[in-house]
């Protein structure tokens, strides 16, 4: 692939933007790879393990003269971090972020662009339960979907570039009203985050089961949730916050179905859960068929796949 | 290894009976396996594969002349498969099951047995999400717990054998009392499949986001919990009827839970979620120390290692 951007800036080098830092080398598609992460340990092993071309001590230094510039911390951060890089940001650039969330985002960032700047906020769904610069690897991103959710007024020619660039990086791209992206990934991502730390909670706490029987029986579904709600506190902390209304409505539906679930186990009404049970294995088949997940059982840890 | 039952009889053969054969063969532990399964296709596919070394057409053939038979059948029908072989069990012969629930199981087995069969309840802590004599591979037990929970008058001899089996089809063997048993799979496998079972219905039910945003865009969590209840709906349902008081507590506990995190989210109370966050993750170190789950990020699924 040929050059998309003369100079990618990360601000943020943990799991999104080592990935970003990986995959945009393998596409060829940057002239120049320049880094920035808060703390001196990080931008330290970004260095040793030449994450990027250049790693700066400031934020400033690393935005200057970068035609993208892609925001790669936590969503409750954005905004400082916009308003840190604004007075130092080249002209014309194209400003990204990677956050979760979208309406909060747009909102946080969105006030300190210079008109000059493109602002195209993007969501690539995809991710681990590891975060830090040494977490990313240059496949994350293939078959996974990347969300843009461009403001009314964007280039059609700076989105088309930097459409160019998520699909360099092995994403399909697909564009979304911020709002509709927020409600969307509380269904497929951030509920799901919270019932599983929920669990895990619950586990760890029962005084009558010890850990060390929840660790030793987890096989049988429990270490599933345990690898979600591995993830990082900040990060999800910021996703619950930033996406408040989404999150307690599909809550709220959930926790009324479990509720008619529960009745149907204090009934005995077997036949309410297993039509309930037989209903969800289509959503299975599609997320095979879409290439979203392994059909290898049990994702093919451990078994004969 | 070598031999330590002349002939073992698997009633029922699915993932479980079939990973049991698999690794049975392995270890040279059965000087001869016999299988029956209700349906004859299931027979059938058993022949084609040749899982065990001989498939009867009756239950009753199977467990004949048998010194170890092992009820591999969803809870629900334990009862009545204990009742139709009992009087065709050899004498002295040693029956077991691999039920996920135990209270139940025994209650619904033990009153069928007669005075010379040695009734001895097991639990693979083991699975995947698929079903059927295909699904099952020798490699299922390896470094995973089996729980026995053995009744009051079990002979010591007889339990000694029996937990040798299972240490050769590769298992780690712990024993337990059936009440306590039922609790702690509550915790760790019946009450994360209802959750997944119930979020996976939500989504689907959802009129604003379409099933197709929720499969492409669900490898940001939602795919994990999509994989879970894509489980057998007739043994889900049984377990779950067969273990009402512990699934039903432990929902419980779960939703007060969830509801103080619902509070912490729409107060916008930062401290508390980071907190809750943190305290999982110790939890998940604990897994993998134990070699109960992979560290490879997301199972190593697309990932680096
Ligand atoms: N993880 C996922 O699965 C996933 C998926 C899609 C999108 N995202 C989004 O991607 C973004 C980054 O997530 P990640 O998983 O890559 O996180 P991560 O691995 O935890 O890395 C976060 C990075 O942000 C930096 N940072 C944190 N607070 C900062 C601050 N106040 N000022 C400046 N820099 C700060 C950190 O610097 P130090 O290392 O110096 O602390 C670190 O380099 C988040 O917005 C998240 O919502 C995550
Ligand atoms: N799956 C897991 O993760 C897991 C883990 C540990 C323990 N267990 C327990 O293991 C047992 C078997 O589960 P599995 O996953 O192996 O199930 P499976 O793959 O669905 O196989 C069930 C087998 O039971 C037979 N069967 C069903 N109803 C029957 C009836 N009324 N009479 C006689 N045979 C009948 C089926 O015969 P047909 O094929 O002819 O229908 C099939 O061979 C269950 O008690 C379950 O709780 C399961």
């Amino acid at each position: 692939m040929s050059q998309i951007y003369e100079r990618v800036a990360l601000i943020g080098l943990g799991l999104i933007a080592s990935s970003i830092a990986h995959a945009a080398r393998r596409a060829g598609v940057a002239g120049e790879i320049v880094g920035y992460a808060r703390s001196a340990e990080t931008r330290g092993i970004a260095r040793e393990i030449e994450l990027c071309d250049r790693i700066t001590e400031t934020m400033q230094d690393a935005v200057e003269g970068a035609d993208l510039v892609i925001l790669c911390v936590p969503v409750g951060v954005m905004g400082d971090v916009a308003k840190e890089i604004a007075p130092h940001l080249a002209d014309g650039a194209t400003v990204s972020d990677v956050g979760s969330t979208k309406r909060a985002v747009i909102a946080a960032v969105q006030p300190h662009m210079p008109g000059h700047i493109h602002f195209i906020p993007a969501h690539p769904v995809a991710g681990t339960e590891q975060s830090g610069p040494r977490s990313g690897f240059e496949t994350l991103f293939d078959n996974r979907w990347c969300l843009l959710t461009p403001l009314p007024d964007t280039s059609d020619a700076k989105l088309e570039t930097f459409t160019q660039f998520w699909r360099a990086l092995g994403s399909n791209v697909d564009f979304m009203d911020p709002d509709h992206h927020d409600l969307v990934l509380a269904v497929t991502s951030h509920a799901p985050h919270l019932i599983a730390y929920t669990m895990v909670g619950v586990a760890d706490d029962l005084s009558r089961v010890t850990d060390s029987e929840v660790v030793k029986y987890s096989a049988a579904g429990f270490r599933d949730f345990t690898r979600i709600a591995a993830s990082d506190p900040t990060m999800w902390r910021d996703v619950f916050l930033t996406n408040k209304d989404a999150t307690l409505e599909i809550l709220g539906r959930f926790t009324e179905e479990l509720f008619a679930l529960q009745r149907a186990i204090r009934t005995g009404d077997g036949e309410h859960l297993h039509d309930y049970f037989t209903r969800t294995r289509a959503i299975r088949r599609g997320v095979i068929e879409a290439g979203q997940d392994t059909d290898a059982p049990d994702f093919g840890r451990g078994g004969p796949n």
